[in-house]
């Protein structure tokens, strides 16, 4: 395989200058670039890239680590990889499924350089092991962590969660049941202590119904609309949900029952997607694309030296019609 | 930083041997393995994997060129990475917008070996551009191709697209109004050419309605739904479309404005996602992740000789309320 030594012999002059106009930077005079290019098409010349970032230590590519593709977790892949390429960077997957290791693979990659940063969207391994590897590049997380080096951007969802537990309040539903998503996350905590602080405002007893965990699905949502018909005795008035499809699936498998939404019950959604927005389902907006934006921010300012404002993240109420 | 002789050198034992312990093959004695690993340790070695790629020209990355995330290509992504990281792939992404520039990279990466592999689910370059990197390693499309040597996971349009005309024919539907997709694509014009043999079967004239492309979202079913309202004088009594989103937004946006689906228009989606079931409407079922499973079939079959068979791809017809 041809190498630059070889050229640089057949176009007379130095290794330093066909790599300046292979590498496009520096000066070269016209009548030698176009020499040497001549010659590396001759020679079908393919720079090695892998050697480049051996040198470098900068292979321009970023993991991003999720359990699964979830609609929001979708939401913010699409504004992080966008964001990331303006700068030339590449976005590689992990998905774990719940698998530790897979996990462990990228931050792996990320000590030996094959990777320049790393996104843990939701993580699997424990904190402390996580930590460990900050030393080898920027690690970003969406969850909310506690006494971690590890950069997050997470929101607080006691925030959102208040919102709609408000909302639902000034609406006159007393009989509130929760749905949250799952059930080890702080995530969930901010919204359990969110209720909790509901209930003692308001005076509610918070333990009227069973909490459920580990629900984000339609199907999950369609299930629940048939629990809620079986029920006999005091029933909820009202569902909170930690995401917008389980919402979608409750609201419409209550309509296929012959139950109406808001007047048997209400349902509040979380995230304000499409689906939302088809359902007329009332909802949460969360900018998962802002938390995108801001994850490779923060990526980018520690690898390059920059210092780029995050943008400012707010939750807020969308009234629709299941309230 | 440490290299194999130096620990090679500690431990007493050939560089061979040092190799195989990191590397995890061929036999070496539990005690010699155990003390190699104690001085990797010790030296904090960390085995440079992208050397190790130069020399072995495999990166185990694939990358997938598309130029936005749809959701039904969300789902291909999905089965593909799922397919590759069970063979210790990983998937990279290039969100290519409508930069030609930016698939040109992806191509230039498999040139360079910093890609095993390529899934163009949508080209934007010209076929016989992108043919030219076939001899770097495996290329394969979603897309429908002609004369190419490139692989293609495609279905042919034409059958799903029959479904769910003969279905609306056989519901009493004649005045029946198209929505396209991509204009340029291959699977548009397929679904053109079965409109127009649908239309010389049962007598019909195809030109009643004009044919509207290019249209795929919710945003625009909406309008769609404006668009029939405000029509006078002949309209059309179904639609059949391209995306169950774009068919979400017409349904819903119907309802709100007092239109009654299907008594006064009919609607069939194409893909068969979960809005489509959330909304009861009727659509044609397409494995979109079988394909992405097949895509990843193809690539591993030509990089590691093996011969896993395709699964089979066949569209059905999903008959739910909306015709």
């Amino acid at each position: 395989m041809a190498n630059i030594k070889e050229i640089a012999k057949r176009a007379g002059v130095s290794s330093a200058t066909v790599s300046r106009v292979i590498n496009n930077n520096g000066y070269v005079s016209k009548e030698t670039k176009a020499k040497v290019a001549q010659i590396v098409k001759e020679l079908d010349y393919v720079p090695n890239r892998n050697a480049v970032s051996l040198k470098k230590g900068a292979t321009k590519l970023i993991g991003i680590v999720a359990p699964l593709f979830s609609d929001s977790l979708n939401v913010f892949l699409k504004s992080f990889t966008i964001a990331a390429q303006a700068k030339n960077y590449n976005v590689t997957l992990f998905v774990t499924g719940l698998d530790k290791s897979k996990e462990m693979e990228a931050l792996e990659m990320l000590r030996r350089k094959q990777l320049d940063g790393l996104v843990l969207a939701i993580r699997l391994n424990d904190w402390d092991v996580i930590e460990h590897y900050t030393k080898y590049g920027p690690i970003v997380t969406w969850q909310r962590i506690e006494n971690s080096s590890v950069a997050s951007v997470f929101m607080n969802q006691y925030d959102g969660y208040m919102l709609g537990l408000e909302h639902l309040y000034a609406q006159g539903y007393r009989r509130i049941m929760n749905v949250y998503g799952n059930i080890n996350g702080l995530n969930t905590k901010s919204r359990m202590d969110a209720y909790e602080d509901f209930c003692v405002k308001y005076d509610l007893d918070s333990r009227l119904f069973p909490h459920i965990h580990s629900q984000a699905h339609r199907k999950d949502g369609e299930k629940l609309a048939h629990w809620w018909k079986a029920q006999a005795g005091v029933k909820p008035d009202a569902f909170i949900t930690s995401a917008d499809f389980f919402a979608a699936g409750l609201v419409t498998e209550a309509r296929r029952l012959g139950i109406t939404v808001p007047d048997d019950f209400a349902v509040c959604g979380f995230d304000d997607m499409d689906v939302a927005h088809l359902l007329d389902i009332t909802t949460i907006h969360y900018p998962v694309d802002k938390q995108g934006e801001n994850a490779f921010t923060i990526i980018n300012n520690y690898l390059n030296n920059e210092s780029t404002p995050l943008l400012e993240l707010d939750f807020h109420l969308v009234v629709r019609k299941t309230t």
